[in-house]
């Protein structure tokens, strides 16, 4: 694995990389690599020629009083992780390559940034967005691969690259989870030893709705309120949101069909977690 | 040449090019084509294998009381100016080809936008951004050919490029000049019959500016208010704006040194009229 850490080295390698015929896999991170990134490699691997995994934490995608500073950082154990993967080359840019001058240029994005994280997260998915139009400019892959752990990040992405017009291929991959159902997240290492237990309440809750939709239940507000209340006995967490739309497009619906998005999110003491599941109605 | 009108299409024949080995060169245009356009056609070829032009009149950069609907069209003329030209391929989509659905995502162009045609077209850069991140996606060129006649556009693209890291170059090409100076504009055909002879009175202002700078003359608000005596002496046209920046980053000096732009807008019954220098101090 070789690791790459000026995006003129990166462009210069991938137009080789191109001429030659490859087809490019990319993986963008935050780092602080976990098995869910790792299943991302592994389907990058099943469909293209080269791998590459982008490691960055992007200071536009957190919010003033949010935790970029604390985000967790690790890159010797992420290059060992990586390259056991069979990532290719590892694009590790310091935040001052990314950024050399101030942006000039802000994205907003309507609509489907404004429910779930978004209005929890304001100009999150702005952030988001910017530095994944720098990062596909860098690395212009054939395929992008993105976790529904972030199941917004994959709609935002998904119009991103349909409405920008970007020659890439975006692939989902199923959220990764521990053996009792907790979604793996860089973050749960930020959970305190009597809420780890506790923390396994978010799929719980999403499992209870899947079993009330299979019942028949299609009332948006019940579903919801029935998950909240189950995750309130069941756990010290507080509850952020519980929220269920249309995927991908994260429209508001009363009565469920279609493909639909169950999406919650749920604080602890040091750290909130997220996790989701879309079910077809 | 080959007309296309497809974004699929086009990106399906990039593909093949790129494979081909072929450099591309990337000329957009909003049609009505003038020499100016075909200079950049000229210099597309110089530069690249293969030269792509786009018709495109984008109403994202238009406001609700310009002139969308009313900008000068006419294909067959364009189709036969660009084959004459030796353009390869004309990308000439429509509307609803482009814009598919409602975008989610909105540009701002923050400062560089504030000044010039900027401060006079509230939201004309942002859908320049916004249409120029679609094209350069679906032609994925390696040269792109901008009109100086366009400061203001140059310096934005720049930035773009710039800053969402495009692998692309950006070739800005001197403006192309009537006989008597007047800068060639698919807008020029609104001017009415008494009004053409004055419209000169832009460019001899400028080359009044040059002649102060010449002589010695540094003081920015000199210099203005010589150029609007000028025009306001010599034309019926009202002045929209006569500035002057830094360039390309369109910062505001007081004492002129480096490289700077001069530029100016100018109306008439039926247009607008812009023009421009830069000059190295």
């Amino acid at each position: 694995m070789e690791i790459i850490k000026t995006i003129k080295e990166m462009q210069q390698k991938i137009e080789q990389l191109k001429k030659d015929g490859q087809t490019i896999g990319f993986v963008p991170t935050m780092g602080y690599l976990h098995e869910g990134h790792l299943t991302l490699v592994e389907e990058a691997r099943k469909k293209a020629d080269i791998v590459i995994m982008s490691i960055f934490v992007n200071p536009l995608q957190f919010g003033p009083n949010e935790d970029f500073d604390r985000y967790p950082r690790d890159i010797e154990r992420d290059e060992r992780l990586a390259n056991q993967a069979g990532v290719n080359f590892l694009f590790y840019p310091e935040v001052r390559e990314m950024y050399k001058t101030e942006m000039s240029f802000h994205i907003t994005v309507k609509g489907l940034a404004d429910v779930l994280c978004g209005s929890n997260r304001p100009g999150h998915f702005d952030g988001v967005a910017a530095v994944l139009i720098k990062l596909f400019n860098i690395v212009q892959p054939h395929f992008a691969f993105f976790g529904m752990k972030d199941a917004q990040q994959v709609a935002v992405v998904t119009s991103l690259v349909e409405q920008f017009n970007f020659p890439i291929e975006i692939v989902p991959v199923p959220t990764v989870r521990e053996e009792d159902g907790l979604a793996k997240s860089s973050r749960n290492v930020y959970l305190l030893e009597e809420e780890r237990k506790d923390a396994t309440v978010l799929f719980q809750s999403l499992q209870l709705a899947k079993g009330l939709i299979k019942a028949g239940e299609k009332n948006r507000e019940k579903i919801q309120s029935e998950m909240k209340r189950y995750i309130n006995q069941h756990s010290s967490a507080s509850i952020d949101y519980v929220e269920i739309y249309t995927f991908p497009d994260l429209k508001p619906l009363q009565s469920l069909s279609g493909l639909v998005l169950i999406a919650g999110a749920i604080r602890f003491t040091n750290v909130r977690l997220i996790d989701n599941m879309t079910i077809d109605i």
